[in-house]
């Protein structure tokens, strides 16, 4: 069985600890698609915020508390960065994960493709499911936002830590939507894949960046798997992070049932066969995709794992 | 007073500690001009190490024990680095010292000449000298060896730190000394020059790539100041680093009176007007030269600040 996870950052990565567990109980294969829309480059370096969140994190390497970067990390390099007076200095580089940066940086400026550079810096974590970006190209979120009056265009990354999504906010820009070709693998992955996962991530901003990556949603819209979302909104607000927010910006109900429609059914030209929501949403619908409601806490390992199994089951 | 000094990384930071507190007493000017034969780019970082010694000791910020890097120095990126299993594994960036590497190979990639990144860093350092680079050009050394039976050649710090000049030497070659031109400033700072010191840094690989520079020479043989050499070598020693093995792969011997016969009189198309050398070498004479002989363990500063006054008092 080869399961395929549609993922963005900290959600996807602990949803994908509770696929893993999953997958070692029944032989299944996993395979990762990861949101690149947060990616940006900052004092040199390539930073892939999502693909490392999803590799430290099924590594064990990942900070629990902060919910990025790793454990043990520490900040010389940013203090110093600090210091000469570097910009920006809103966004925070810890000293192991730079290493990273570093080695990918290099990869990428000699040719070679994210996704291989993904595979490489892998070769380390071994994090037990193979990650995949959704695409080689240049694909950034950038936010559209009126600043003092004017409206201008800034990367997801100043919009999310530098403002905390608090400017007035018009519209998200996926730069390289129209050209970017879904990355080596990631067609393969779909077509070989017995059911796809909607992991419970941001969906404006972590599955909606994957979706827009040209082919990727005929892919799964053709493709032989079954596709079942995870509702990222229990009780009408987001698990973590600032769906919320981003779903105001599209004009969205922050509910699990408005989220649902929001992908839309796959025979109708949406996304979902399936749609899981957290026992407290019960009765949400969808039109055109099946629902089901269990517990949606991802408070381990293990009842991730279940929340998998009953997505699964769903179709 | 303008004084001129052709500088090396820790041999030549610690004589312009002594410069800088000479030219402070007297309300003299200082410019140094710094070989770039070391600089090297690993990790994707371009990395100026004589630059960065002078910048860091001139402001306080060296490792005294170490004799390069930044003191309270970390090293977390680098064993993080070791863990991807990135190469080169024998070379230490500190996570201080990290952060110079970062802006500078961002300012270097956005077209900024070295000249004016070093001047941007001072802003912070405030080293109380002028630091240029001997040229904004490509200009590295490397050193031809002979490595299981080939003749191979390799970058000047696999030499010095990765094999600590223990391997069959061939000679010393200067990349891009053929196109280079003197950085932005050092032609200037020569032709307004009082006294041009050469500090006692390794003749070969520290003040002979500056030397090297086309055009630099010429203006030395035909500017306005007078040129003191301090003799790097002391009673037949080093002071400190590897000046003997460099010198053995000219064939010229380590003494104080043969590294001054290596630079040459100016009045015969070399480079001196005056050589100083250390008390015990007294006696030591160089063919169209002035030489004296004073202390010149450079023990502390007001010691060497007595060495930089000796040798503008020898012309």
């Amino acid at each position: 069985m080869h399961i395929v996870v549609l993922a963005g950052g900290i959600g996807g990565a602990r949803f994908l600890t509770g696929v893993r567990a999953y997958a070692r109980s029944t032989g299944a294969e996993v395979t990762a698609v990861v949101n690149v829309g947060d990616d940006v480059t900052m004092h040199g370096l390539r930073i892939c915020p999502d693909l490392d969140s999803v590799m430290y994190t099924l590594s064990g390497a990942a900070d629990p508390e902060r919910g990025w970067g790793r454990v043990g990390e520490t900040w010389a390099v940013k203090d110093e960065l600090a210091a000469y007076g570097a910009e920006p200095s809103w966004f925070g580089l810890g000293d192991k994960d730079i290493a990273t940066h570093l080695v990918r940086s290099q990869m990428l400026n000699a040719g070679y493709p994210l996704s291989a550079v993904t595979e490489a810096l892998c070769q380390r974590w071994e994090p037990g499911v193979r990650l995949l970006p959704a695409t080689d190209d240049r694909f950034e979120t950038h936010v559209v936002v009126e600043i003092d009056g004017a409206e201008k265009a800034i990367h997801f990354q100043e919009w999310w830590v530098r403002h905390r999504g608090e400017v007035p906010t018009k519209r998200f820009v996926f730069v390289g939507a129209d050209t970017a070709k879904p990355a080596a693998g990631v067609l393969e992955a779909l077509a070989t894949a017995d059911v796809v996962l909607v992991a419970p991530s941001n969906p404006v901003v972590s599955v909606g960046p994957i979706l827009a990556v040209p082919g990727l949603r005929a892919a799964l819209a053709g493709g032989p798997a079954a596709v079942v979302g995870v509702s990222p909104i229990i009780g009408g607000s987001p698990v973590r992070g600032m769906a919320d927010k981003c779903l105001a910006v599209l004009g969205v109900p922050c509910t699990a049932a408005a989220v649902g429609a929001l992908y839309g059914a796959r025979s109708t030209g949406g996304v979902l066969d399936g749609w899981l929501v957290d026992s407290g949403d019960a009765g949400a619908s969808v039109p055109g995709v099946a629902v089901a409601a269990v517990p949606l806490w991802m408070t381990d390992e293990q009842a991730t794992a279940e929340m998998v199994r009953a997505a699964i089951d769903l179709v």
